[in-house]
């Protein structure tokens, strides 16, 4: 069903926008036309466009659209852009990179300029997703079989992602073997988007429930995990999506590598320790329910009204992560000195 | 919704079987009436009747149920039960011993002798389930937050059943705060039956993901771990319900009893060790889909036809299990000695 080849989640083509509609996925493979502002941030407001430089990317993109239809919509713009999910940083850095080109331009008009600038930003994540692949398969260039957890490749961020795009450049190398990939409850990002990716590389691939990685791990069948993050304390604790510690601490019970892949944006030198970031508790009815199918009909799986624990992500502390991948290099192991060392001036 | 108190999986009644219909749970309880062996049989085929223990005492029923019918049926009925479940030895363990009952009965009707042995295999399966209850309510006096997995309640087991009963136990001892219980995909008995169960009993708790665990118990907020058991090895080694595993890791990671509670026919003196236990991989449309509501219906939640790794189960080590609770005794560590002299003439 799926078109073979990469994924690509956005591109621009004759003064529209098109992005792939997430929500449909991995059951119907829809392309959105997006032409203003204000198409852009309701897709990325019903999450159609996710992944959080994906959404930057997706914005900066969104201020061009409604500047070629309206010189003067710069603020307007850039407002509702801005503001269109509460808490991605990248978002917020996006727009503001792009305002910025267009108040310094001079003699361009505006729509020229953003556009300019959108797709400056595009191709900076795009070789950044490229020097980290490029790190993370020299990493892992001896490890046929690998398990990876949620979703961190084309459809997450621009270019071929983080832990998914070190992957694609090993199946490239022609060292992969195998990807296993975990369900990731409670959103189920890779039953539905890793598998959905995997299937259009053409990589070879195996979902499997998120408590079987750590038995498979220790049985031998799995060489190595890897995974993506949110944020990376100033020490190298990683904040990643919920189960990912539990692969961190069996893979070192078996001896095998666990790296984590992110660009250096995502080191925050602020943050000394995991203790310290704080962790987001959602909404009980996606641990409740499960939703499916291109309709997102939701499914009860408890009682109804179950109290639940619901936390996004979890800790997994630097004594467990073989190696830090991002575009500026690898800190390994990761620990305090390596991983600031790889910030612009570290 | 749901009826208060214990539940009741099975009950005879004026020459009836009455038993919860599982596959309805929890979103409506049905009790079937039960009146042959063929109605029992088809009863545990179709998982309406579930959990090894139970399976067996409901078959020493259904054989008393078709003797009543028909005293010569002895042979036919005990064949018919014995092998409803391909796998289940107290299955056929129960059956044999209700047919040698029969046999050897002297002037008792058959049905009258049939009734009497599956009275006394359940009354022994549920005296054996308040003397495990008690000895890891002993263990986890001192520990009010505890995590459980799978389901391993009255469900699964005449009495109390196994790790549930010893949380029940340690609610009417009153030191009990909060169960936290995983979903168990890939059939998601946590969130099914262990959430009933413990609303019937009125025990507070949590549901959570599989993948969640891990972090809360290194976040401090859990205080003990406790889980069945499929099959114990001579050295000490566990093997039980997927997703077992990462908790004890975790539980170890962060120094909090881990406690495995089982019968001691759960010990296999013959079984060396934990890699000698064969893992049953079980169909893959478990993983790609989820089976909910009452209607049992199917929700496909990846690409069609995905290639899937469904272990049923996995192994923790010994050297992770900090007590194993049974009917006979505790084996604190749990090793090859411990494990083994728990055994009657042991």
């Amino acid at each position: 069903m799926a078109t073979p080849g990469p994924v690509i989640a956005l591109r621009w083509r004759d003064g529209v926008l098109r992005a792939l509609d997430q929500t449909l996925l991995p059951w119907r493979e829809v392309e959105l036309e997006l032409r203003s502002a204000d198409d852009v941030a309701a897709a990325i407001k019903r999450l159609a466009i996710r992944g959080a430089p994906l959404i930057g990317v997706a914005a900066a993109y969104g201020v061009a659209l409604e500047l070629a239809r309206d010189a003067d919509a710069l603020e307007r713009a850039c407002e509702m852009l801005a503001t269109a999910r509460p808490t991605a940083a990248n978002l917020a850095y996006a727009v503001r990179r792009v305002q910025a080109a267009v108040t310094s331009a001079t003699g361009e008009p505006p729509a020229e300029a953003a556009l300019a600038e959108a797709r400056r930003i595009e191709a900076e994540e795009r070789s950044a997703s490229d020097a980290l692949a490029a790190h993370g398969a020299d990493e892992l260039a001896d490890r046929p079989r690998i398990l990876t957890h949620c979703n961190t490749g084309a459809l997450a961020a621009p270019g071929r992602g983080t832990a998914l795009a070190v992957l694609a450049e090993l199946a490239d190398r022609g060292s992969l073997e195998l990807v296993l990939a975990t369900e990731s409850r409670p959103l189920l990002q890779g039953a539905r988007l890793t598998v959905y990716e995997l299937g259009r590389l053409g990589i070879a691939h195996q979902l499997l429930v998120d408590g079987a990685a750590a038995g498979l791990i220790a049985a031998g069948e799995i060489d190595a995990v890897i995974v993506g993050c949110d944020r990376v304390a100033a020490n190298g604790d990683v904040a990643n999506k919920v189960g990912t510690y539990p692969h961190a601490l069996a893979a070192a019970a078996a001896a095998i590598p666990f790296v984590v892949a992110g660009p250096t944006s995502t080191i925050d030198p602020a943050c000394p320790s995991g203790d310290r970031v704080v962790i987001e508790e959602r909404d009980p009815d996606e641990v409740r329910a499960i939703r499916t199918g291109p309709g997102g009909d939701l499914h009860q799986l408890t009682v109804a009204g179950t109290p639940c624990r619901n936390p996004a992500f979890d800790i997994t502390p630097a004594s467990l992560v073989t190696a830090l991948v991002t575009e500026r290099g690898v800190a390994r192991p990761a620990r305090g000195e390596s991983v600031l060392g790889l910030l612009p001036g570290g």
